[in-house]
C-alpha cells in the first residue's frame, strides 16, 4: 500500500507511480521465484483527474504488459489522501520456491545488482541515474525465476540491507557476516567522498528491490555463469552463520560497523 | 477499499469494521458462485494502535474462521487515515460461474432476504435489527455456491437495487420490469410509514449484500426448495425483458416509478 506523503511526495509523476506501484509487488513475487500473472489494484483519489489516471494507468499496464501481468479486479473510490493499494499473484512450481527460513550456516550471501542507489538519489535527485533507480524500479523477475533450484533463502531489498538480511536471519535462526566492501554500489559514492552517507545508503537505504539471497558454496559456478548469462551482476557479499540473529558487518580493517535496522513506518527516523 | 470518512466514520466500532471489510469482499465472491479461500489486506493507520489492531482482528478473522478463508499476505503501513483494502479470491468450478452478462429475455429476477435494511440503518440508528444489517452484513455465501447451475447472472447489492440491476442490464444488454410491491423488505417500514425514505431504501439503498440474480422459469421449483432448505427468503420480484439497457420499476397502479442510481463516490448526492 502507498500512501501520498508516506510513500510518494504530492505531485509526484503519474507515470512512474504507476510503474512503481506495480513493480514493487512483482519483486516480492521474483524474491520468491515465482512468476507474475494477475494483480488486483485499488485506488482511492480526492477526486477524479482523467490526465492523472491515465498518465498513471501507462505505467502500470507497460510494466505489467512487459511481463504478461493480467489486472484481474480492483476498486476505485474516493478518499481525502491518493492511496494505491496493489496485489500481486504469481506461479512458482511446487518445490522450488524461495522462503527467508531456508538459510543454513556457511551458505554465501549474494547480491544482484548495486545497493544504495535509490536512497542516493533520494539524498541527490541531481544524479540522474540514482533518481531513475528511485522512481523506477526494475523488478528481477528473470533472475528470480532463474534462482529457482540455484538459491534457497531470498528476499528484495526494499528495506535496506541490514533490515532485509535480518528478516532472513530471524526466520532461518542463522546469522551473518558481511563484508563492507564487497557490496556493490554505484560508481557516484567515490566522486562524492561522503562516507557516513554511503554508508547509510548501502547499509540501510531502502527502494533498491534487489535481490539478497543465500546459496551452497557448490552453486558459485553455475551463479557466475548465470550472471554472465543474464548480464546482471551477483555479487557475493559474505557468508551464513551459526549464530542466531547475529548480524556482523565488518569493514577493510575487520571492525563491525554499526548501522541502522530496517525502515519502521511507525518510528520517527 | 474502505476510507474513513467516506466509507465509516471516525470512532466506528473495530471489531464491526474487521468484520465489514472482509464480507463485503467475500460478498463479491458469492455473486459468482466462488468459494471463498484466501484473502489479503492492506491497512494504513496514523499510529500502531493495539486495542484497535487488535479488535479489528478479531472481527476479520471470526469471519474468516467461519468460511475457512486464509489471510495469505497485505501489508501495515503509516497513513493519515485509515484506510482498508482487502483482495479476496476464491474457486468455482469450470463453467457455473455467474456472470453479469448473462441475463436473457423472459428470465425470472430474484433476490434475497430483504432490502433497504442498511439504508434504514443509516437513517433510523435507533432499529436495532437496521444497524445491525448496515454494520455487520453477512455475505450470502453458501447461496451463492448453491445457485450454482440455477441462476445465470447475479450481483451483490452493494450500492442499491437499482443501480446494481443496471450493472447486470448494461452488461446483458436487456432491459427489466420490476414490481416494487414485490420487493421484500423490513417490516419495520410499515410501522414508519415514510413513504419517500422506505421507496429510496428498497429501491436505491447499498450495503444489503443481498443477492440479486437472474433464472429460467423452470428454475422456479428448485429456487423455492432451495430457500426452504437454505432458510433464506428468495423472492421474484420481475422479469427481464429484451429493451437493451431499460430498467421499469411499477408501484401497484402500474405506474413507473422514478428512483436514484447506483452510489457514485465522486458525485455529490
Amino acid at each position: 500500500m502507498l500512501v501520498e506523503g508516506s510513500h510518494f511526495l504530492p505531485g509526484a509523476d503519474a507515470r512512474a507511480l504507476g510503474h512503481k506501484a506495480l513493480a514493487v509487488n512483482l519483486s516480492d513475487l521474483a524474491a520468491m521465484g515465482a512468476a507474475p500473472r494477475w494483480a488486483t489494484l485499488a485506488i482511492a483519489l480526492p477526486a477524479v483527474d482523467e490526465a492523472w489516471l491515465s498518465a498513471f494507468s501507462k505505467g502500470f499496464f507497460a510494466l505489467a504488459d512487459r511481463h504478461g501481468v493480467d489486472l484481474i479486479g480492483g476498486d476505485t473510490t474516493r478518499g481525502p489522501v491518493l492511496t494505491l493499494s496493489v496485489t500481486a499473484m504469481g506461479e512458482v512450481p511446487s518445490g522450488v520456491a524461495m522462503y527467508r527460513a531456508s538459510a543454513r550456516p556457511a551458505y554465501d550471501i549474494w547480491v544482484s545488482g548495486e545497493l544504495g542507489a535509490a536512497a542516493l538519489g533520494l539524498a541527490h535527485p541531481e544524479i540522474a541515474e540514482a533518481a531513475q533507480r528511485l522512481h523506477q524500479p526494475e523488478p528481477r523477475i528473470e533472475l528470480g525465476e532463474r534462482l529457482r533450484g540455484l538459491a534457497h533463502a531470498a528476499i528484495d531489498v526494499s528495506d535496506g540491507l541490514a533490515g532485509d538480511l535480518q528478516h532472513i536471519l530471524a526466520r532461518s535462526k542463522v546469522g551473518a557476516a558481511v563484508n563492507y566492501d564487497d557490496i556493490p554500489r554505484p560508481a557516484a559514492f567515490r566522486e562524492l567522498n561522503d562516507p557516513a552517507l554511503e554508508r547509510d545508503c548501502v547499509l540501510s537505504g531502502g527502494d533498491d528491490y534487489e535481490l539478497l539471497f543465500t546459496a551452497a558454496l557448490e552453486r558459485r559456478e553455475d551463479l557466475e555463469s548465470l550472471s554472465r548469462e543474464l548480464k546482471i551482476a551477483l555479487t557475493r557479499i559474505g557468508t551464513i552463520q551459526p549464530g542466531p540473529g547475529e548480524l556482523a558487518i565488518r569493514d577493510c580493517q575487520g571492525r563491525v560497523m554499526s548501522h541502522r535496522g530496517g525502515f519502521d513506518h511507525f518510528q520517527p527516523r
